[in-house]
């Protein structure tokens, strides 16, 4: 019986550095990466299944029918989603799963599959966020502030989650993340059937 | 406010390892690994507080008494215990506390901190446990057989653990539970109060 896979779920404020993690991240080849489908033309270069899954309407309306996405949203006329049927054919295969995706996605991949493996990506203090947020630079005054206070407002759902790890590098936060992975994969809950089932034991007496 | 150390129990039936894995842990100079405490006399060499912390019939008396021991037992008329009161004075320091106990042990120290880190080493394999508990030598076949079904028995106490580890080299078994409390120590239960009171924000409005 092959063991399922963990669902890594890279969540948190935006201007963490949560995307510049999960990149780093996907360079392990045992990790797969969880690509979001969507109903908008593909742009030149994208290619289905890396950039996007690319489905029609219709087929994006019957995977909804279907339970088939964790989240998703209409922007603009097209739909984007997270599709719970890839996630779940990995994990089930045995490959970990990762999925980088924002806090209110997060908690909606929670409901569904609370025995995922959550961790918030903090910023090395509220400062520097600030500091991170703004060089983005281009935008307003007002719109910084907005930005902001939302991140700001979004660190308390930080008790919903497993895990916080603080980006301080980007090397330490991956460090910790794979460490995480390693010892989930030691936890008594998820190795128990593992355990009691495998063993064949003779005792001659 | 410094952090509170982890309380990180080693166990597991005898014959997987645990005593070399610790030996491998302790060279770890982060890490602060509880010594015993005993009634008997100290043998030539033995210092105090590295080999056991030799104490007086009246004093080891006088902690019973005090709630210090996690664990304590008799044996041939000298006591013998694990001490409560020195693992908590390093944890509250912010020390690590690595602890080798046998399952029973680490039922007690559970009882009294469940917050501790409970990790069950594990064989590669039952058939593996027995080769090393016959590999011990010296003993009569009946006594190895006891020592088998006790291991096997003792199997079933996984399930109060918080993670397995199995032993199949040192090193793996070393290199997980470095990630285990690599992990521990991002865990949102421990860090909560630690984010929340630590961060002063100013917003400008």
């Amino acid at each position: 019986m092959a063991n399922n896979g963990l669902l890594i779920v890279i969540s948190g404020p935006s201007g963490t550095g949560k995307g510049t993690i999960c990149k780093a991240l996907s360079e392990d080849k045992d990790l797969w990466i969880s690509v979001s489908a969507t109903t908008r033309e593909p742009r030149a270069g994208e290619i289905d299944g890396v950039n996007y899954y690319f489905l029609s309407r219709q087929e994006f309306l019957e995977k909804i029918e279907n339970d088939d996405f964790f989240e998703y949203a209409e922007v603009y006329g097209n739909y984007y989603g997270t599709p719970k049927w890839k996630a779940l054919e990995a994990i089930y295969s045995g490959k970990d799963v990762l999925l980088e995706i924002d806090i209110q996605g997060a908690l909606k991949v929670k409901q569904q599959y609370p025995e995922g493996v959550f961790i918030f990506i903090l910023p090395p203090s509220m400062e520097e966020l600030k500091k991170r947020i703004t060089n983005r630079g281009t935008e307003t005054e007002e719109s910084l502030m907005r930005r902001f206070k939302s991140a700001y407002h979004e660190m308390n759902y930080i008790s919903k989650y497993n895990y916080a790890v603080v980006n301080d590098t980007v090397e330490n936060a991956v460090d910790k993340i794979k460490a995480i992975l390693s010892a989930e994969k030691c936890r008594v809950d998820r190795l128990k059937e593992k355990i009691l089932d495998s063993e064949e034991v003779e005792i001659h007496e």
